[in-house]
């Protein structure tokens, strides 16, 4: 029998690229994506496209309540920086986090897991390009697969959820490689924060300048639209 | 100054009790409540009502998609079981269980946290009486609090979460002497699984069982409006 997996997929290239993995590892794919603040409902519309052609088994979007919680330039009105250095990036923790929010993605794909009788799930994050969120990290992924082993039907009964991070300590240029060779077309993609209504990319976010490099880095084409 | 926590309140005995411990213990009290499915409306007036009764901070009520993902008495239209023993409510997971509830609610408790710079969340679980749901055991709650003080930015600069689940080792019965003791009207809250639309309970679904034994070992009158 097949074995089932949620897969958080935003519509950018690491979740993507995720989702990839997880469906050459022999996983029946149950994507999983959210509708939250405004400026995402691009992503919304990539994500969906590469659902479809990626013939996941089925699409779920789920509109949540992060808005009114805030506290972010993702889901507040606050300006997303523009043109930060490497150095800048790294330094603190970026202005478009948003508070707990993969912890709160996780927890909803818990719940579809427990309800499909899945124990796999995965999730795109990326420890290397992304080093001021606390939630990218391994010691976070490990720290909530036990609580999810504990929280759910199948812990009582002794299994164990495992949160696939496969991306983890890749770096974006390794990220683009890997979905390349699994034949992922990242035209289908968004990563940036800002995009026009038309979807064409800022350029010049911190997505989207760590997109561009990752692209340079890899030697392949970028095949985003950038305005 | 004073501390802030949030709180998650449903309506019901044993979270506005927690509420009112909290409030003892000095913190200033952001409300948390969730609108998900059709069955907890007359949860969520009990919720506002208490809210208003007890002077909280603020009482934010989001509206989330558990609905879609289903798998529960409480949110799909499964019959809540009615009239069953001690016996046959300890023996099994009941059909009520909602797929990694307490573990969304949290996660949402915890953004909220963030935004506030608070590090205590409050949640009334409680494993006595409800002993087939996972996610109310002392195990998940320490692991959720590991999870979550490694997912935020107060853990990376050294602060810990901290869930507080005061009422975790306590009987219905105890909870209810102690709420008494610092002043709760549980007139205000409602515990039925399945009330009619003018929220009177209906007196045999387990929820309602375990309120009146509780109302009853505690030796106090039960306010509840029974159909």
């Amino acid at each position: 029998m097949t074995k089932s997996a949620v897969i958080l997929l935003s519509g950018g290239i690491d979740s993507t690229t995720t989702l990839a993995i997880a469906q050459q590892e022999g996983y029946a794919a149950y994507a999983l994506s959210f509708l939250y603040g405004q400026r995402h409902r691009l992503e919304l519309e990539a994500a969906r496209n590469i659902a479809e052609r990626m013939q996941v088994k089925k699409h779920m979007i789920l509109r949540i309540g992060l808005d009114e919680i805030g506290g972010s330039a993702l889901t507040d009105k606050i300006r997303v920086p523009k043109n930060r250095t490497d150095r800048e990036m790294a330094s603190s923790i970026p202005v478009t986090y948003v508070p707990a929010r993969n912890t709160i993605f996780l927890s909803y794909a818990l719940a579809w897991a427990e309800v499909l009788g899945a124990r796999d799930i995965f999730i795109g994050v990326n420890a290397m390009d992304y080093s001021g969120y606390p939630d990218c990290r391994p010691e976070y992924i490990r720290a909530y697969e036990n609580m999810a082993s504990l929280a759910t039907k199948a812990g009582i009964e002794g299994h164990r959820i495992t949160i696939h991070a496969p991306l983890i300590q890749l770096t974006k240029a390794r990220i683009i490689q890997k979905g390349l060779e699994l034949g992922v077309d990242y035209g289908l993609t968004i990563s940036c924060y800002d995009p026009d209504p038309n979807g064409n990319a800022c350029g010049a976010c911190d997505s989207c300048l760590i997109r561009k490099k990752g692209f340079a880095e890899a030697g392949a084409d970028d095949p985003t639209r950038y305005r």
